[in-house]
């Protein structure tokens, strides 16, 4: 390990970064200390202007490519070199946690700052990136900005989705991306698939095995692969009063069937399989009415790709097995195989938290991350820290600010180790 | 049956009662020929400014309630009687059809309009009311207008009920009843629970037994019972990638386990028994975290008070036995007992279509009407006519012409009889 590297970890504050934390924690703040901080909304916004503030205090150059991806960045002694990346995004669930996401992105902005306090100057530039769209609760699909920018979705793809209210992306991105450029007037315009050096995102680990470990530092091998369906069910609405129950096609009833019938494909003794149904929306939606229509969700993980792909494939005939008055419309809105991260990342990552002094264990994340997509672009790799019960997205999500810091430490060290290969 | 009772019914114009039909399902109009009209919405408040156009048209009192409920009156000879109520309502369902309701206060308006151009002077006065928020859709429970008039809920009672926007009943009713004033100036207030001569409802059958028996005209002999539920389920959000299902408190799961076992309770070979869950809400609603919170309705309805109360009784307890890591809150917001109309009234209806020589049945109601409460004011009955496949709740809703037209002559004649009684 190089001193600058040790010097980077001890000049991380972390009382700036709880601090920032919690300031960022007020934006989009919900009771029981949670956040609401959908994607390009207002909140999203305020999220960005806060963010290029630190970036316009320290003279750090600000990029935006278009999905509004932003880009802080630390000039290196080789400016045209492959920067080091880092990073994670600053948009949470409905009723999120206050560190999912914006932990990772306010990390990297402490490694920066740790930078500049020490004065250590690396080969390779270190960048900060806030994702955008990483939770999908509002734009489906999820991780769409480092999707995007990866190449695995076009822009165009994407730009028609529409949210709950029926407001279009595009119109919600272009107002995103007029505020940043009010907030960062300098700020560069940035193309898409531009392949760093490499990327680590520092995350909570979202889980429990970290924290069951009693280890502050998980050194992270890979994904999970995950699957997400889409399910219309159609039937006829009618009057809850007079129908008889023979002569009705309840879109609801029906529905509940297929999801029983799913909860036994997805069953595992094992209980790695991650199975949710987690949005189911009723129309019309009246007390009165027997529904004559209901979509809900599938979101389907598993680290075995091949289990993955069965499981998957056996999402469609199962529910068209369960339909006998109803129409059934399936469609498989992602599908994300398991990744595994770069040897060398994890190498740098474990060398660091040992170098610290700071005890670590591998393992995979269960939680999909932009990581996923940027592994496809970069020699990739994440740090966990852990959280409480391994609650997340939920707004009781905690986290311990020495954990907290001790993974910036990490992080800061892992990133100087990169930016001088 | 009476000369003038006769001369009413021939004098009833069905072209006029079709146009008027068409002109209603204009507001609120949505695709697949449906309407939606919600209770106290701007679409409600422009078909009570339709209606009441005709009243002033025709020189006819207008009074409204403080609930909105409007009430146009045509003057008897003898003017300090109890007047002979017809009417139903204007609101519809978020996805109804163009008859439901309606057609009874059209009908009650053609009624008016017939004994005006065949010059009959009644004894009593005849007044044709539309109730508000029938439906319930927006503001729970339904049939709100005539349970308030009739004394079963006070006003204050229900000023607090939000839609799910947010939206204070008191607020959109306050809206309501200026719009109001604002078309009918000589609006007269009348007070809640002014008890009728006798109150008779024309109405849609929302049912397949007048259309499958082949006959234009349902004496109605009373109304099935009918229980409502509002159960909320609460659990736990967590991450749908990392949480182990074994460690959930999935509120959906659980939901669903409790609509299953509600739907073993209300089974019923003889399909007698009516069970709807026509509700269900998921929060936080994103399709990578685990349910934290679900509220469903449940609509239960049976002809036979004690296999209601039976039923009903047993809903609380199927709920509970089926929490197993959630919790579970089951509230009973309405319990209507089954209702028997007055022999008179449906022998008048029954005459009168004899008398016109059109065939009808008696037949119980499946639906609940604003008769049910009209019922415990004064003597009360309904006249059915048939609607395709008994679609109701439903845009593709529909009755025939010449059905709804003699309807509204058998309506006619059974009023006038009424008015002399």
């Amino acid at each position: 390990m190089r001193g600058p590297s040790l010097a980077a970890a001890a000049a991380i504050d972390g009382d700036r970064l709880q601090d920032r934390l919690a300031r960022f924690a007020c934006i989009g703040a919900i009771p029981g200390n949670g956040v609401n901080r959908a994607a390009f909304s207002a909140e999203d916004i305020r999220a960005r202007e806060l963010l290029v503030g630190y970036a316009v205090a320290r003279g750090w150059d600000i990029a935006c490519d278009p999905i509004g991806n932003l880009f802080l960045r630390r000039g290196g002694l080789e400016p045209q070199a492959p920067a080091v990346l880092t990073g994670s995004h600053m948009d949470s669930q409905p009723r999120g946690g206050r560190f999912d996401g914006i932990y990772g992105v306010l990390a990297g902005v402490e490694v920066l700052e740790a930078l500049d306090a020490a004065g250590i100057r690396t080969r390779r530039p270190i960048e900060v990136v806030a994702w955008s769209n990483e939770e999908g609760g509002r734009f489906a699909p999820c991780t769409m900005g480092s999707m995007v920018h990866a190449g695995a979705r076009s822009l165009d793809e994407v730009l028609d989705i529409r949210d709950a209210q029926g407001v279009r992306l595009a119109d919600a991105l272009s107002d995103t991306l007029a505020a940043t450029r009010a907030a960062a007037p300098a700020v560069i315009h940035r193309p898409f698939g531009l392949a760093p050096a490499a990327y680590v995102e520092a995350h909570i680990e979202q889980g429990p095995v970290l924290e069951t470990a009693g280890c502050p530092i998980g050194v992270v091998t890979g994904i999970q692969g995950m699957q997400w369906f889409e399910i219309e069910v159609e039937g006829e609405s009618a009057h809850a009063g007079t129908a008889p129950l023979s002569t009705r096609r309840d879109a609801l009833r029906e529905a509940l069937s297929m999801i029983a019938a799913l909860q036994q494909l997805a069953a595992d003794p094992q209980d790695v399989t991650r199975f949710t149904v987690g949005r189911l929306r009723v129309s019309p939606d009246s007390p009165n009415s027997v529904p004559g229509h209901v979509l809900f969700t599938v979101d389907l993980r598993h680290p075995d790709a091949d289990t993955l792909a069965r499981l998957g494939d056996a999402v469609e005939p199962t529910c068209r097995a369960q339909a006998r008055h109803c129409a059934v419309r399936v469609r498989r809105t992602l599908a994300d195989a398991p990744v595994r991260f770069a040897a060398h990342v994890a190498d740098t990552v474990e060398r660091s938290a040992r170098a610290l002094g700071l005890p670590s264990l591998r393992l995979p994340s269960g939680a999909t991350h932009d990581a996923l997509y940027m592994a496809s672009l970069c020699p990739t790799g994440m740090v966990f820290v852990p959280c409480e019960r391994g609650i997340s997205h939920n707004e009781a999500e905690h986290a311990d600010p020495a954990d907290l810091t001790a993974g910036a430490r990490v992080l800061a060290a892992t990133l100087v180790e990169l930016a001088e290969r």
